[in-house]
Protein backbone atom coordinates (compact mmCIF):
# COMPACT_ATOMS: atom_id res chain seq x y z
CA UNK A 1 0.00 0.00 0.00
CA UNK A 2 1.51 3.38 -1.33
CA UNK A 3 1.64 5.59 1.59
CA UNK A 4 0.82 9.31 0.44
CA UNK A 5 2.30 12.52 1.16
CA UNK A 6 -0.47 15.25 1.87
CA UNK A 7 -0.09 18.78 1.40
CA UNK A 8 -3.34 21.37 2.59
CA UNK A 9 -3.76 24.32 0.52
CA UNK A 10 -4.70 27.75 2.21
CA UNK A 11 -8.61 26.77 3.32
CA UNK A 12 -8.09 23.26 4.16
CA UNK A 13 -6.48 22.96 7.38
CA UNK A 14 -9.79 21.40 9.08
CA UNK A 15 -9.46 18.43 6.87
CA UNK A 16 -5.30 17.69 7.43
CA UNK A 17 -5.61 15.61 10.60
CA UNK A 18 -8.49 13.69 9.77
CA UNK A 19 -7.86 13.17 6.15
CA UNK A 20 -4.05 12.18 7.16
CA UNK A 21 -5.69 9.27 9.63
CA UNK A 22 -8.26 8.08 7.31
CA UNK A 23 -5.46 7.42 4.44
CA UNK A 24 -2.68 6.18 6.66
CA UNK A 25 -0.76 9.41 4.84
CA UNK A 26 1.88 11.64 5.73
CA UNK A 27 1.17 15.41 6.23
CA UNK A 28 4.10 17.53 4.41
CA UNK A 29 4.29 21.30 5.04
CA UNK A 30 3.76 23.76 2.65
CA UNK A 31 4.60 27.96 2.72
CA UNK A 32 2.62 29.92 0.85
CA UNK A 33 2.15 33.77 0.91
CA UNK A 34 0.75 36.65 -1.07
CA UNK A 35 2.79 39.69 -2.08
CA UNK A 36 1.54 42.70 -1.61
CA UNK A 37 0.91 43.43 -5.33
CA UNK A 38 -1.46 40.22 -5.45
CA UNK A 39 1.46 37.58 -6.58
CA UNK A 40 1.50 34.25 -4.48
CA UNK A 41 4.57 32.18 -3.05
CA UNK A 42 5.14 29.13 -2.28
CA UNK A 43 7.55 26.95 -0.92
CA UNK A 44 7.66 23.29 -0.21
CA UNK A 45 9.47 22.64 3.18
CA UNK A 46 9.19 19.36 2.87
CA UNK A 47 10.53 17.69 0.12
CA UNK A 48 8.22 15.64 -2.59
CA UNK A 49 10.98 14.02 -4.35
CA UNK A 50 10.30 10.44 -5.30
CA UNK A 51 6.83 10.62 -3.28
CA UNK A 52 3.37 9.67 -4.11
CA UNK A 53 1.62 13.04 -3.52
CA UNK A 54 -1.34 14.99 -3.18
CA UNK A 55 -2.21 18.55 -3.42
CA UNK A 56 -5.67 19.04 -0.87
CA UNK A 57 -7.33 22.18 -2.06
CA UNK A 58 -11.38 23.24 -1.53
CA UNK A 59 -11.53 25.27 -4.44
CA UNK A 60 -14.90 27.22 -3.57
CA UNK A 61 -14.21 30.93 -5.17
CA UNK A 62 -11.84 29.67 -7.34
CA UNK A 63 -10.28 32.17 -9.67
CA UNK A 64 -7.70 33.04 -6.84
CA UNK A 65 -6.76 29.12 -5.95
CA UNK A 66 -6.20 27.70 -8.91
CA UNK A 67 -2.89 29.94 -10.36
CA UNK A 68 -1.09 28.79 -6.89
CA UNK A 69 -2.75 25.06 -7.54
CA UNK A 70 -1.07 24.92 -10.66
CA UNK A 71 2.32 26.68 -9.66
CA UNK A 72 2.55 24.01 -6.50
CA UNK A 73 1.84 21.15 -9.10
CA UNK A 74 4.21 22.09 -11.07
CA UNK A 75 6.73 22.96 -8.44
CA UNK A 76 6.66 19.68 -6.91
CA UNK A 77 6.64 17.77 -10.49
CA UNK A 78 10.46 20.09 -10.80
CA UNK A 79 11.08 18.65 -7.72
CA UNK A 80 11.00 14.87 -8.19
CA UNK A 81 7.47 14.10 -7.02
CA UNK A 82 6.88 10.59 -8.53
CA UNK A 83 3.15 11.28 -9.09
CA UNK A 84 1.16 14.76 -7.86
CA UNK A 85 -2.44 14.37 -7.53
CA UNK A 86 -5.31 16.37 -6.42
CA UNK A 87 -8.01 15.77 -3.62
CA UNK A 88 -10.62 18.86 -4.05
CA UNK A 89 -13.54 18.21 -1.93
CA UNK A 90 -15.20 20.83 -4.16
CA UNK A 91 -14.54 21.15 -7.56
CA UNK A 92 -16.24 24.19 -9.51
CA UNK A 93 -17.08 24.93 -12.81
CA UNK A 94 -18.71 21.77 -13.59
CA UNK A 95 -22.33 23.79 -14.08
CA UNK A 96 -21.09 25.45 -17.14
CA UNK A 97 -20.50 22.35 -19.24
CA UNK A 98 -22.17 23.43 -22.11
CA UNK A 99 -22.30 26.32 -24.70
CA UNK A 100 -26.20 27.28 -23.61
CA UNK A 101 -25.29 30.25 -26.03
CA UNK A 102 -22.78 30.53 -28.89
CA UNK A 103 -19.83 31.93 -27.92
CA UNK A 104 -19.65 30.66 -24.36
CA UNK A 105 -17.03 29.52 -22.49
CA UNK A 106 -17.47 25.75 -22.03
CA UNK A 107 -15.63 25.96 -18.44
CA UNK A 108 -16.19 21.98 -17.46
CA UNK A 109 -14.06 21.32 -19.91
CA UNK A 110 -11.67 24.46 -19.77
CA UNK A 111 -10.94 23.28 -16.00
CA UNK A 112 -10.46 19.78 -16.70
CA UNK A 113 -8.19 20.53 -19.47
CA UNK A 114 -5.80 22.94 -16.96
CA UNK A 115 -5.63 20.24 -14.58
CA UNK A 116 -5.73 17.59 -16.69
CA UNK A 117 -2.28 18.28 -17.85
CA UNK A 118 -0.14 19.48 -14.65
CA UNK A 119 -1.67 17.08 -12.29
CA UNK A 120 -1.32 12.83 -12.30
CA UNK A 121 -5.36 11.93 -10.96
CA UNK A 122 -8.12 13.65 -9.11
CA UNK A 123 -10.32 12.86 -6.67
CA UNK A 124 -13.56 15.25 -5.48
CA UNK A 125 -16.67 14.94 -3.77
CA UNK A 126 -19.95 14.98 -5.66
CA UNK A 127 -19.37 17.14 -8.50
CA UNK A 128 -22.15 18.95 -10.40
CA UNK A 129 -22.69 16.07 -12.67
CA UNK A 130 -25.90 16.45 -14.60
CA UNK A 131 -25.02 17.02 -18.09
CA UNK A 132 -21.56 14.78 -17.61
CA UNK A 133 -22.05 11.28 -17.34
CA UNK A 134 -18.46 10.83 -15.17
CA UNK A 135 -15.35 12.36 -14.57
CA UNK A 136 -13.84 11.27 -17.41
CA UNK A 137 -15.57 13.54 -19.84
CA UNK A 138 -13.98 16.48 -18.06
CA UNK A 139 -10.10 14.97 -17.35
CA UNK A 140 -8.20 12.86 -19.45
CA UNK A 141 -6.22 11.52 -15.95
CA UNK A 142 -7.17 9.21 -13.93
CA UNK A 143 -10.29 10.33 -11.26
CA UNK A 144 -12.07 8.86 -8.59
CA UNK A 145 -15.16 10.16 -7.02
CA UNK A 146 -16.88 10.46 -3.72
CA UNK A 147 -20.17 10.56 -2.59
CA UNK A 148 -21.33 12.39 0.17
CA UNK A 149 -25.20 10.07 0.31
CA UNK A 150 -24.10 7.95 3.12
CA UNK A 151 -22.47 10.40 5.88
CA UNK A 152 -25.69 13.07 4.68
CA UNK A 153 -28.31 10.14 5.01
CA UNK A 154 -26.74 8.84 8.65
CA UNK A 155 -26.75 11.96 9.73
CA UNK A 156 -30.54 12.53 8.99
CA UNK A 157 -31.56 9.46 10.40
CA UNK A 158 -29.08 10.17 13.74
CA UNK A 159 -30.60 13.27 14.37
CA UNK A 160 -34.41 13.81 12.28
CA UNK A 161 -37.52 11.78 13.02
CA UNK A 162 -39.59 10.88 10.13
CA UNK A 163 -38.09 12.93 7.69
CA UNK A 164 -39.41 13.80 4.32
CA UNK A 165 -36.83 14.55 1.82
CA UNK A 166 -37.14 17.68 -0.82
CA UNK A 167 -34.93 18.52 -3.69
CA UNK A 168 -35.62 21.90 -5.38
CA UNK A 169 -35.35 21.09 -8.71
CA UNK A 170 -34.79 18.20 -11.15
CA UNK A 171 -31.05 18.30 -11.24
CA UNK A 172 -30.99 17.31 -7.51
CA UNK A 173 -33.19 14.41 -7.91
CA UNK A 174 -30.29 12.23 -7.98
CA UNK A 175 -29.12 13.31 -4.32
CA UNK A 176 -32.65 13.22 -3.12
CA UNK A 177 -33.61 9.89 -4.11
CA UNK A 178 -30.38 7.75 -2.90
CA UNK A 179 -30.18 9.88 0.17
CA UNK A 180 -34.05 9.05 0.80
CA UNK A 181 -33.35 5.38 0.37
CA UNK A 182 -30.87 5.52 2.43
CA UNK A 183 -33.12 7.07 4.94
CA UNK A 184 -36.05 5.09 4.47
CA UNK A 185 -37.94 8.19 4.07
CA UNK A 186 -40.38 9.58 0.90
CA UNK A 187 -39.30 12.08 -1.17
CA UNK A 188 -40.37 14.80 -4.01
CA UNK A 189 -38.92 17.13 -6.37
CA UNK A 190 -39.76 20.20 -7.31
CA UNK A 191 -39.38 22.29 -10.26
CA UNK A 192 -37.65 25.27 -10.46
CA UNK A 193 -37.27 28.49 -13.14
CA UNK A 194 -34.17 30.34 -12.88
CA UNK A 195 -34.90 33.92 -14.38
CA UNK A 196 -31.52 35.41 -12.95
CA UNK A 197 -28.25 34.86 -10.67
CA UNK A 198 -30.80 35.51 -7.50
CA UNK A 199 -34.15 35.39 -8.74
CA UNK A 200 -35.59 31.75 -9.19
CA UNK A 201 -39.31 30.57 -9.09
CA UNK A 202 -40.38 26.91 -7.69
CA UNK A 203 -43.69 25.92 -7.91
CA UNK A 204 -44.92 23.57 -4.57
CA UNK A 205 -47.81 21.96 -6.09
CA UNK A 206 -51.21 21.79 -3.34
CA UNK A 207 -50.89 18.32 -2.80
CA UNK A 208 -47.66 18.63 -1.31
CA UNK A 209 -48.19 17.71 2.59
CA UNK A 210 -45.05 16.55 5.07
CA UNK A 211 -47.89 15.16 7.34
CA UNK A 212 -46.50 14.67 10.75
CA UNK A 213 -42.81 14.34 8.56
CA UNK A 214 -40.32 16.98 9.30
CA UNK A 215 -39.08 18.32 5.53
CA UNK A 216 -35.29 18.02 5.20
CA UNK A 217 -34.62 19.94 1.89
CA UNK A 218 -31.34 18.75 0.44
CA UNK A 219 -29.17 19.68 -2.75
CA UNK A 220 -25.67 19.51 -3.86
CA UNK A 221 -24.78 23.34 -3.14
CA UNK A 222 -25.68 26.61 -1.29
CA UNK A 223 -24.15 28.95 -3.37
CA UNK A 224 -26.39 31.93 -3.35
CA UNK A 225 -29.24 30.56 -1.18
CA UNK A 226 -31.36 31.88 -3.38
CA UNK A 227 -33.02 28.23 -4.90
CA UNK A 228 -32.97 26.86 -0.90
CA UNK A 229 -34.15 30.27 0.08
CA UNK A 230 -37.23 30.08 -2.17
CA UNK A 231 -37.96 26.84 -2.23
CA UNK A 232 -37.88 27.72 2.19
CA UNK A 233 -40.37 30.44 1.97
CA UNK A 234 -43.34 28.11 -0.50
CA UNK A 235 -43.27 25.42 1.83
CA UNK A 236 -44.18 27.61 4.74
CA UNK A 237 -46.59 29.65 2.53
CA UNK A 238 -48.30 26.10 1.99
CA UNK A 239 -48.37 25.37 5.05
CA UNK A 240 -45.52 23.17 6.17
CA UNK A 241 -43.05 22.86 9.28
CA UNK A 242 -40.36 25.00 9.04
CA UNK A 243 -37.93 22.32 6.91
CA UNK A 244 -34.04 21.99 7.55
CA UNK A 245 -31.32 22.56 4.76
CA UNK A 246 -29.12 20.24 3.88
CA UNK A 247 -26.24 20.73 1.44
CA UNK A 248 -23.14 19.00 0.51
CA UNK A 249 -21.40 22.36 0.05
CA UNK A 250 -21.84 25.19 1.67
CA UNK A 251 -20.33 27.58 -0.16
CA UNK A 252 -22.69 30.69 1.19
CA UNK A 253 -22.08 33.77 -1.47
CA UNK A 254 -22.57 36.86 0.11
CA UNK A 255 -25.34 36.78 2.77
CA UNK A 256 -26.39 33.23 1.80
CA UNK A 257 -26.78 32.08 5.20
CA UNK A 258 -28.75 34.44 6.53
CA UNK A 259 -31.01 34.49 3.76
CA UNK A 260 -31.94 31.16 4.67
CA UNK A 261 -32.38 31.99 8.19
CA UNK A 262 -34.63 35.04 7.18
CA UNK A 263 -36.79 32.59 4.59
CA UNK A 264 -37.92 30.27 7.71
CA UNK A 265 -35.25 27.66 7.47
CA UNK A 266 -35.36 25.74 11.36
CA UNK A 267 -31.57 24.89 10.63
CA UNK A 268 -28.81 24.40 7.71
CA UNK A 269 -26.15 21.43 8.03
CA UNK A 270 -23.71 21.10 5.76
CA UNK A 271 -20.19 18.74 5.64
CA UNK A 272 -17.05 19.93 6.18
CA UNK A 273 -15.95 19.76 2.32
CA UNK A 274 -16.04 23.33 2.51
CA UNK A 275 -15.17 24.63 6.29
CA UNK A 276 -18.33 26.82 7.74
CA UNK A 277 -20.35 27.04 11.15
CA UNK A 278 -23.09 24.78 9.78
CA UNK A 279 -20.55 21.85 9.03
CA UNK A 280 -21.78 19.01 11.07
CA UNK A 281 -21.83 15.55 8.27
CA UNK A 282 -18.07 14.75 8.00
CA UNK A 283 -16.67 13.84 4.61
CA UNK A 284 -13.35 12.36 5.35
CA UNK A 285 -14.18 8.85 5.01
CA UNK A 286 -15.30 8.49 1.95
CA UNK A 287 -12.87 10.87 0.44
CA UNK A 288 -10.18 9.31 1.76
CA UNK A 289 -11.75 5.93 0.34
CA UNK A 290 -12.22 7.70 -2.95
CA UNK A 291 -8.18 8.35 -3.35
CA UNK A 292 -7.09 5.23 -2.16
CA UNK A 293 -9.17 3.62 -5.33
CA UNK A 294 -6.37 5.59 -7.54
CA UNK A 295 -4.37 3.25 -9.52
CA UNK A 296 -1.18 5.02 -9.12
CA UNK A 297 1.79 4.14 -11.08
CA UNK A 298 3.79 1.79 -10.24
CA UNK A 299 7.65 1.55 -11.15
CA UNK B 1 -1.19 42.90 -44.01
CA UNK B 2 -3.07 41.09 -41.00
CA UNK B 3 -6.08 42.70 -39.63
CA UNK B 4 -6.47 41.72 -36.07
CA UNK B 5 -9.52 41.23 -34.16
CA UNK B 6 -8.91 42.40 -30.41
CA UNK B 7 -10.47 41.25 -27.13
CA UNK B 8 -10.29 43.45 -24.18
CA UNK B 9 -10.63 42.06 -20.86
CA UNK B 10 -11.71 43.68 -17.99
CA UNK B 11 -9.21 46.66 -16.88
CA UNK B 12 -8.01 47.49 -20.16
CA UNK B 13 -11.04 49.71 -21.55
CA UNK B 14 -8.97 52.82 -21.42
CA UNK B 15 -6.69 51.20 -23.86
CA UNK B 16 -9.12 49.98 -26.60
CA UNK B 17 -9.64 52.59 -28.72
CA UNK B 18 -6.30 53.96 -28.89
CA UNK B 19 -4.54 50.42 -29.38
CA UNK B 20 -6.84 49.36 -32.00
CA UNK B 21 -6.29 52.61 -34.20
CA UNK B 22 -2.43 52.11 -33.58
CA UNK B 23 -2.97 48.78 -34.79
CA UNK B 24 -5.28 49.31 -37.74
CA UNK B 25 -7.17 46.42 -35.64
CA UNK B 26 -11.23 45.62 -34.97
CA UNK B 27 -12.50 45.61 -31.41
CA UNK B 28 -14.78 42.49 -30.55
CA UNK B 29 -17.32 42.38 -27.86
CA UNK B 30 -16.85 39.76 -25.26
CA UNK B 31 -19.01 39.61 -22.26
CA UNK B 32 -17.70 38.82 -19.07
CA UNK B 33 -19.26 37.89 -16.02
CA UNK B 34 -18.35 36.84 -12.12
CA UNK B 35 -21.52 34.35 -10.07
CA UNK B 36 -21.77 35.02 -6.57
CA UNK B 37 -19.85 32.02 -5.89
CA UNK B 38 -16.90 33.41 -7.66
CA UNK B 39 -17.10 31.49 -10.94
CA UNK B 40 -16.35 33.60 -13.96
CA UNK B 41 -18.66 33.76 -17.11
CA UNK B 42 -17.79 34.51 -20.54
CA UNK B 43 -18.56 35.25 -24.00
CA UNK B 44 -17.37 35.87 -27.29
CA UNK B 45 -20.31 38.43 -28.70
CA UNK B 46 -17.98 39.01 -31.49
CA UNK B 47 -17.17 35.21 -32.93
CA UNK B 48 -13.76 35.13 -33.17
CA UNK B 49 -13.92 32.05 -36.57
CA UNK B 50 -11.07 32.53 -39.16
CA UNK B 51 -9.60 35.66 -37.73
CA UNK B 52 -6.05 36.44 -36.25
CA UNK B 53 -7.22 37.53 -32.56
CA UNK B 54 -5.55 38.79 -29.83
CA UNK B 55 -6.84 39.36 -25.92
CA UNK B 56 -5.22 42.65 -24.01
CA UNK B 57 -5.00 41.64 -20.37
CA UNK B 58 -3.50 43.99 -17.89
CA UNK B 59 -2.10 41.20 -15.23
CA UNK B 60 -1.63 43.11 -12.45
CA UNK B 61 -3.30 41.36 -8.87
CA UNK B 62 -3.07 38.40 -11.73
CA UNK B 63 -4.71 35.37 -10.16
CA UNK B 64 -8.12 36.32 -10.17
CA UNK B 65 -7.41 37.49 -14.00
CA UNK B 66 -5.32 34.38 -15.32
CA UNK B 67 -8.02 31.96 -14.94
CA UNK B 68 -10.45 33.56 -17.47
CA UNK B 69 -7.86 34.79 -19.75
CA UNK B 70 -6.91 31.05 -20.21
CA UNK B 71 -10.61 30.26 -20.91
CA UNK B 72 -10.96 32.97 -23.17
CA UNK B 73 -8.01 31.48 -25.01
CA UNK B 74 -9.03 28.18 -25.00
CA UNK B 75 -12.92 29.34 -25.55
CA UNK B 76 -11.44 31.23 -28.92
CA UNK B 77 -9.62 28.10 -29.81
CA UNK B 78 -12.87 26.17 -29.89
CA UNK B 79 -14.37 28.71 -32.19
CA UNK B 80 -12.07 28.66 -34.55
CA UNK B 81 -9.90 31.45 -34.10
CA UNK B 82 -6.85 31.20 -36.54
CA UNK B 83 -4.45 31.98 -33.99
CA UNK B 84 -4.78 33.66 -30.10
CA UNK B 85 -2.11 36.27 -29.50
CA UNK B 86 -1.94 37.85 -25.73
CA UNK B 87 -0.82 41.88 -25.66
CA UNK B 88 -0.15 42.32 -21.67
CA UNK B 89 0.71 45.67 -20.88
CA UNK B 90 2.16 44.22 -17.63
CA UNK B 91 3.48 40.74 -17.10
CA UNK B 92 3.74 39.31 -13.70
CA UNK B 93 5.25 36.56 -11.80
CA UNK B 94 8.62 37.41 -13.66
CA UNK B 95 10.61 38.34 -10.20
CA UNK B 96 10.36 35.29 -8.77
CA UNK B 97 12.54 33.95 -11.52
CA UNK B 98 14.38 31.23 -9.85
CA UNK B 99 14.13 29.23 -6.47
CA UNK B 100 15.94 31.57 -3.84
CA UNK B 101 15.43 28.79 -1.84
CA UNK B 102 15.13 24.84 -2.00
CA UNK B 103 11.43 24.21 -2.57
CA UNK B 104 10.42 27.18 -4.17
CA UNK B 105 8.09 27.42 -6.98
CA UNK B 106 9.75 29.38 -10.01
CA UNK B 107 6.95 31.38 -11.08
CA UNK B 108 8.14 32.78 -14.01
CA UNK B 109 8.72 29.60 -15.61
CA UNK B 110 5.59 28.09 -14.59
CA UNK B 111 3.69 31.24 -15.95
CA UNK B 112 5.14 31.14 -19.09
CA UNK B 113 4.33 27.11 -19.69
CA UNK B 114 0.78 27.81 -18.48
CA UNK B 115 0.22 30.57 -21.27
CA UNK B 116 2.69 28.90 -23.62
CA UNK B 117 -0.02 26.28 -23.90
CA UNK B 118 -3.12 27.81 -24.32
CA UNK B 119 -1.72 30.88 -26.38
CA UNK B 120 -0.21 31.55 -30.27
CA UNK B 121 2.05 34.37 -29.36
CA UNK B 122 2.60 37.40 -26.37
CA UNK B 123 3.73 40.95 -26.64
CA UNK B 124 4.25 42.61 -23.17
CA UNK B 125 5.76 46.09 -22.01
CA UNK B 126 8.85 46.00 -19.92
CA UNK B 127 8.66 42.99 -18.24
CA UNK B 128 10.96 42.83 -15.06
CA UNK B 129 13.98 40.83 -17.28
CA UNK B 130 17.01 40.51 -15.04
CA UNK B 131 18.11 37.46 -14.65
CA UNK B 132 16.21 36.18 -17.62
CA UNK B 133 17.66 37.17 -20.90
CA UNK B 134 15.14 37.40 -23.06
CA UNK B 135 11.15 36.40 -23.12
CA UNK B 136 12.45 33.13 -25.03
CA UNK B 137 13.51 31.80 -21.52
CA UNK B 138 9.71 31.97 -20.05
CA UNK B 139 7.81 31.32 -23.32
CA UNK B 140 7.67 28.43 -25.82
CA UNK B 141 5.74 30.46 -28.33
CA UNK B 142 6.96 33.58 -30.27
CA UNK B 143 7.24 37.14 -28.24
CA UNK B 144 7.56 40.33 -28.89
CA UNK B 145 9.04 42.93 -26.44
CA UNK B 146 7.78 46.89 -26.10
CA UNK B 147 9.74 49.54 -24.21
CA UNK B 148 8.66 52.39 -22.42
CA UNK B 149 12.08 53.90 -22.32
CA UNK B 150 11.17 56.45 -25.38
CA UNK B 151 7.78 57.53 -24.59
CA UNK B 152 9.23 57.85 -20.77
CA UNK B 153 12.28 59.40 -22.02
CA UNK B 154 9.73 62.18 -24.25
CA UNK B 155 7.67 62.97 -21.46
CA UNK B 156 10.62 63.58 -19.01
CA UNK B 157 12.22 66.29 -21.82
CA UNK B 158 9.21 67.65 -22.64
CA UNK B 159 8.82 68.70 -18.74
CA UNK B 160 11.30 68.70 -16.70
CA UNK B 161 14.12 71.20 -16.51
CA UNK B 162 17.60 70.08 -16.38
CA UNK B 163 16.59 65.81 -15.16
CA UNK B 164 19.25 63.95 -13.08
CA UNK B 165 17.76 60.50 -13.43
CA UNK B 166 17.94 58.09 -10.21
CA UNK B 167 17.44 54.54 -10.10
CA UNK B 168 16.94 53.01 -6.73
CA UNK B 169 18.86 50.21 -7.54
CA UNK B 170 21.01 47.67 -9.49
CA UNK B 171 18.38 46.31 -11.47
CA UNK B 172 16.80 49.20 -12.21
CA UNK B 173 20.02 50.62 -14.32
CA UNK B 174 18.85 48.96 -17.34
CA UNK B 175 15.20 51.49 -18.00
CA UNK B 176 17.78 54.44 -16.17
CA UNK B 177 20.70 54.41 -18.37
CA UNK B 178 18.71 54.21 -21.76
CA UNK B 179 16.08 57.20 -20.18
CA UNK B 180 19.30 59.18 -19.51
CA UNK B 181 20.51 58.75 -22.31
CA UNK B 182 17.63 59.69 -24.43
CA UNK B 183 17.53 62.63 -22.45
CA UNK B 184 20.90 63.30 -22.73
CA UNK B 185 20.67 63.92 -18.78
CA UNK B 186 23.14 62.58 -16.16
CA UNK B 187 21.84 59.60 -13.85
CA UNK B 188 22.96 58.07 -10.86
CA UNK B 189 22.05 53.88 -9.36
CA UNK B 190 21.76 53.38 -5.96
CA UNK B 191 22.43 50.44 -3.33
CA UNK B 192 19.00 48.78 -2.00
CA UNK B 193 19.17 45.60 0.58
CA UNK B 194 15.61 44.49 1.33
CA UNK B 195 14.96 43.34 4.55
CA UNK B 196 11.23 42.03 3.80
CA UNK B 197 8.07 43.03 1.51
CA UNK B 198 7.70 46.61 3.40
CA UNK B 199 11.25 47.08 4.31
CA UNK B 200 14.35 48.02 2.37
CA UNK B 201 17.54 50.00 2.87
CA UNK B 202 19.03 52.68 0.37
CA UNK B 203 22.23 53.96 1.03
CA UNK B 204 22.87 57.53 -0.94
CA UNK B 205 26.41 58.43 -0.79
CA UNK B 206 27.16 61.84 0.54
CA UNK B 207 28.56 62.86 -2.39
CA UNK B 208 25.45 63.05 -4.27
CA UNK B 209 24.35 66.31 -5.55
CA UNK B 210 21.87 67.08 -7.82
CA UNK B 211 22.97 70.26 -8.14
CA UNK B 212 20.56 72.97 -9.79
CA UNK B 213 18.65 69.48 -11.94
CA UNK B 214 15.53 68.07 -10.90
CA UNK B 215 15.67 64.39 -9.39
CA UNK B 216 13.46 62.10 -11.22
CA UNK B 217 13.32 58.48 -9.87
CA UNK B 218 12.50 55.91 -12.41
CA UNK B 219 12.20 52.22 -12.01
CA UNK B 220 9.78 49.93 -13.86
CA UNK B 221 7.17 48.80 -11.34
CA UNK B 222 5.38 50.84 -8.58
CA UNK B 223 3.83 47.89 -5.97
CA UNK B 224 4.00 48.49 -2.53
CA UNK B 225 5.82 51.88 -3.15
CA UNK B 226 8.47 50.54 -0.36
CA UNK B 227 11.01 51.14 -2.47
CA UNK B 228 10.59 54.51 -4.09
CA UNK B 229 9.32 55.92 -0.62
CA UNK B 230 12.54 54.89 1.11
CA UNK B 231 14.83 56.60 -2.01
CA UNK B 232 11.95 59.89 -1.65
CA UNK B 233 12.80 59.98 1.89
CA UNK B 234 16.70 59.42 1.70
CA UNK B 235 16.80 61.84 -1.11
CA UNK B 236 15.31 64.78 0.84
CA UNK B 237 16.85 63.97 4.05
CA UNK B 238 20.58 64.56 2.32
CA UNK B 239 19.13 67.86 1.42
CA UNK B 240 18.20 67.40 -2.56
CA UNK B 241 15.18 68.78 -3.94
CA UNK B 242 12.47 67.02 -3.70
CA UNK B 243 12.26 64.11 -6.74
CA UNK B 244 9.73 63.42 -9.14
CA UNK B 245 9.00 59.29 -9.26
CA UNK B 246 8.10 57.62 -12.67
CA UNK B 247 7.65 54.31 -13.52
CA UNK B 248 6.24 52.14 -16.05
CA UNK B 249 3.72 50.28 -14.20
CA UNK B 250 2.01 51.60 -11.40
CA UNK B 251 0.94 48.51 -9.31
CA UNK B 252 -0.16 50.69 -6.49
CA UNK B 253 -0.56 47.82 -3.50
CA UNK B 254 -2.85 49.27 -0.76
CA UNK B 255 -1.47 53.01 0.30
CA UNK B 256 1.24 52.89 -2.49
CA UNK B 257 0.56 56.15 -3.82
CA UNK B 258 -0.33 58.17 -0.54
CA UNK B 259 3.23 56.88 0.88
CA UNK B 260 5.07 58.39 -1.93
CA UNK B 261 3.62 61.58 -1.58
CA UNK B 262 3.96 61.93 2.36
CA UNK B 263 7.00 60.74 1.73
CA UNK B 264 7.99 63.88 -0.05
CA UNK B 265 7.49 63.18 -3.56
CA UNK B 266 7.08 66.16 -5.85
CA UNK B 267 4.87 64.37 -8.07
CA UNK B 268 4.39 60.72 -9.09
CA UNK B 269 4.19 59.31 -12.86
CA UNK B 270 3.54 56.24 -14.52
CA UNK B 271 2.43 55.12 -18.22
CA UNK B 272 -1.20 53.83 -19.10
CA UNK B 273 -0.15 50.35 -19.11
CA UNK B 274 -2.25 50.21 -15.88
CA UNK B 275 -5.13 52.16 -15.22
CA UNK B 276 -4.26 54.84 -12.49
CA UNK B 277 -4.62 58.77 -11.96
CA UNK B 278 -0.98 59.09 -12.01
CA UNK B 279 -1.08 57.89 -15.54
CA UNK B 280 1.23 60.45 -18.06
CA UNK B 281 2.57 58.49 -20.65
CA UNK B 282 1.21 56.94 -23.58
CA UNK B 283 2.54 53.45 -24.11
CA UNK B 284 -0.12 52.08 -26.59
CA UNK B 285 2.13 53.16 -30.05
CA UNK B 286 5.18 51.41 -28.99
CA UNK B 287 2.46 48.42 -27.45
CA UNK B 288 1.20 48.37 -30.78
CA UNK B 289 4.46 48.33 -33.03
CA UNK B 290 5.48 45.00 -30.97
CA UNK B 291 2.42 43.43 -31.72
CA UNK B 292 2.83 44.34 -35.56
CA UNK B 293 6.15 42.71 -35.39
CA UNK B 294 5.01 39.38 -34.61
CA UNK B 295 5.28 36.48 -37.48
CA UNK B 296 1.37 35.06 -37.34
CA UNK B 297 1.41 31.68 -39.08
CA UNK B 298 0.61 32.37 -42.28
CA UNK B 299 -1.94 30.04 -44.46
Amino acid sequence: MTRYLLYFLPGTGHLAAPLAHELGADIGEIEFHRFPDGESYLRFLTPPDGRHIALVDCLDRPDPKLVPLLFAAMTAQDLGARSVGLIAPYMPYFRQDVAFNRGESISARHIGALLSAHLSWVTTLDPHLHRLASLDDVFTIPGELAHATEPVARWIKAHIEQPIIYGPDEESEQWVRAIAEACDAPYDVFRKTRMGDKNVKIDVPASVDAGSHTPVIVDDIISSGTTLATLVRALCESGQPRPICCAVHGIFAEDAYEQLIAAGAAQVITTNALPHKTNAIDITRVLAEAARRIDLPQD
